[in-house]
């Protein structure tokens, strides 16, 4: 398959925008592999997602798609290659090695750059794997001192996106905004039932007959940020907190790693509270 | 098939148990056709229901489970014929038509008596089924004199359940205790997330990707009741709050309908806030 | 919401085809509500739908369209309004009474004309719904006889679509050819498992745990026409067959359902031996 | 948690079962933690699974129960350890590092022993887990000649369960002869849709709405062997063969991982062509 590009638009809507788009990547001769469009009627607002093949000089056709549509118009053109990444965890595996796994095979669609977690456990796991693992212990120092000390080490690898494995530790409004839109999370419930720590013990208090997970962009409110994807598995009631548990990391690990697909594809605009995902 | 009874009991655990019931059950030469157990750890509470075939004098036997069993066990025999029922409902018909039809064919394990309405929209289908259909108007009524009502009827008909099939007034407390562990409602979320007004425009404020209903007994505090059964379907961006109710109500009223089959059948254990059902 | 019109196209892939046709609409002061476009790139074919509004004249329309698309081009303008229809089911009343329902209710997008059946059991049922309903017994008749009889009832109601709600006789070619993609079936599994006769006694010998239910449009193959919809149930050993089919009646019925607002919403094209659907 | 035993006991069904075999364990003091018991109506076969703590002697018990059961009993008692197996695989790793990433973590309730390939693909994940890895390929041999050359090292492990996470090759009924009831296999389609080669293609060619995967007891007949585990996923026009292949990996590995974790905490009767599942 030769390379392919990906253009993202997002402005207020009017008539004629997807003919006016089109337009401009038929003059320029570019082939259309995939097409999408959708309208978010609450406030007007026009996304498209296209993927094409072909020459083409960014600068001008960006330029041109600039002519054509309204001001404030947001154009992003994307080279559709791995995405730089960094991973976070904590003490459990099963989301980190689904993901060097992923990763070892060139399954991701992105370069896995480091792995930092507040225990040593994962060291074994991250470095059997050939990658770089930094042990930032959180024991004996404020939130803030720790944070720096991650920030740190993410300034040195400049990652494009930051993924929370099983990160255990809520993180600052400080810190989020270092990474907005960048920094993405398993939450361990089908938010937003159960925000908060320990969804599966507050799960099995109250008697529910299905549990999930939730992978979702972080925001400066807990558990509270747009939501890329959700799946669930039935349970009943002798399943203790501890066996649900164990049942929902089947369920977290393939959640993220689906996200992830779909933010490293492109697929996902963040729009408000809300994701807005193209095929 | 000859008529099966359904033992329930309810005890603290202790050894020896499934040994002793089933040793009384043989002593009278009756044929087990099917047998659960469940002991629920975090209080010590053994719980069993069998079914049964075969002659038997009910005193007789309970007389002497009474005596094999720790003092205080819950022991009750049912002889699992259909349930008496008055639904209530509102506008939505969807809920209500489901079991009306089950109803006709012979699939509620129960008999309808009656419908409730606070509003005369569903008068036509409840008729056209042959059933009455009581329309109980809230307006220009206080919650206490249109319950009293509501109550005034159902007492009526003595119903073992009431079932609300999308009936969308909240019940006091003094209601819900007249029909303790014998009212089931219809919840068009996925809870506990989305209690109370309006789940589907609170999960499309949220941006969830699946949606849900739940149906539970209720109890004094609103959405809080045991959990019977969940299911739930996928939905995106695009769908409205309106597009995700329309989509929901195949949820909803299967989801009832699964419950209703659950409690009337006697595989359903009421244990503090949670259900336990037996197969 | 004002009247919308459906656009349909389909003809072979070419570069330019979406910037020329959303061109004719703009052109025309249109506005589009939604928009889909797929290319099956097995075959090179193009498809697109596009929901509109807004005053046109059909022939001017079209003629434009015909000009800007390759030649073969299939143009369809579709008004959206709800499709006459005609029912067909045998015994089993589930997906009858689900159809009859929606209909009463206004949720069907179509005008059920009239049911016809081979047994007299779902007349009752039919007539409560305020609809004609024609025995037409196959007994002591060759199937040609039998069809041709049926043939004759649906010709004096003139569908545009014969819906096969568990009508369980299977259908000759002939039958078949005069309604080529407008006759819709429910089989009772997952197709392509267990075609034919008696699929849950299938499933039940072949220890399944998974069953389903097939909504298609009917070709001249048992079975092996276009599949518009699936969806599936767990089940254990602990079912029989018969249990299966219970259980299998709430997926049926739910199935057909759905497969019918896609069709009646003119979301469906069918493409050889599959169907390409649009949201 | 003290260790447990496993009582797995098949029968021909007779009044009394649970009593006596309860009683039996009840004598001796034995403290049942989780118990299950399933009549297969179709050939009166009565199957029980007994989880329990506590002290005793292995040939007593067995006597004692032998005694109380009608002849012909099948009585095993299962000290509950982890299972000695081996893995086989082919190219593809998705399967096999799942199994790798749980053992190394201690999930599997297993002791992998080796992975045997035809292929050497797989040699580098299998060593990076520590695990020896053996190639035998099957060019230039007989089947005959290159399944002894594999059986030959098996018999070097005496593995107790053999796994084929995605082998390629079919086996012959002389392979499978050697570890009847302890091959499992993983089978990329919903079974008994797809059978054989390139399910993922078959798939796609019928225009399918889910594909699924199947975890299973190998028998002598191609695909056709008793069903442990099935799982789905929904499906639609726009994927290809080979993105479907690529969505059901997801798939295919956690439903092999589950049917393993069913069988090795002995869960799993296998009676004729199914299997009977106990919680």
């Amino acid at each position: 398959m030769p390379a392919s590009h990906i253009l993202l638009i997002r402005c207020s809507d009017e008539p004629g925008l997807v003919f006016k788009i089109t337009g401009v990547l038929f003059a320029h001769g570019l082939n259309i592999i995939r097409n999408g469009e959708f309208v978010e009627r609450a406030d007007n607002t026009f996304f498209m997602r296209t993927e094409f093949a072909g020459p083409f000089e960014a600068e001008t056709l960006t330029g041109e798609l600039r002519q054509a549509l309204p001001a404030a118009a947001d154009i992003r053109l994307s080279d559709n290659r791995p995405k730089n990444i960094v991973l976070m965890a904590t003490k459990e595996h099963h989301c980190l090695s689904e993901l060097l796994v992923r990763h070892a095979f060139g399954e991701l669609n992105a370069r896995v750059l480091a792995v930092i977690s507040n225990y040593p456990k994962l060291g074994d796991i991250t470095r059997q794997f050939g990658l770089p693992f930094h042990h930032v212990s959180h024991e004996g120092q404020t939130r803030e001192a720790h944070e720096q000390e991650v920030l740190a080490v993410l300034a040195g690898y400049q990652p494009e996106f930051v993924v929370l494995a099983k990160y255990m530790r809520i993180l600052s409004s400080e810190f989020v905004a270092h990474y907005a839109n960048r920094l993405i999370n398993i939450h361990h419930s089908f938010l937003p039932a159960f925000v908060g720590a320990s969804p599966y013990a507050q799960a099995y208090a109250r008697g529910v007959k299905i549990i999930g997970a939730t992978a979702h962009f972080v925001n400066e409110q807990l558990d509270q940020g747009p939501i890329i994807a959700q799946s669930v598995i039935p349970i009943d009631h002798t399943q203790s907190a501890s066996e649900m548990a164990q049942a929902g990391r089947d369920v977290e690990k393939i959640v993220l790693a689906r996200s992830l697909q779909l933010v490293f594809a492109e697929q996902v605009f963040v729009h408000h509270n809300k994701t807005i995902i193209f095929d």
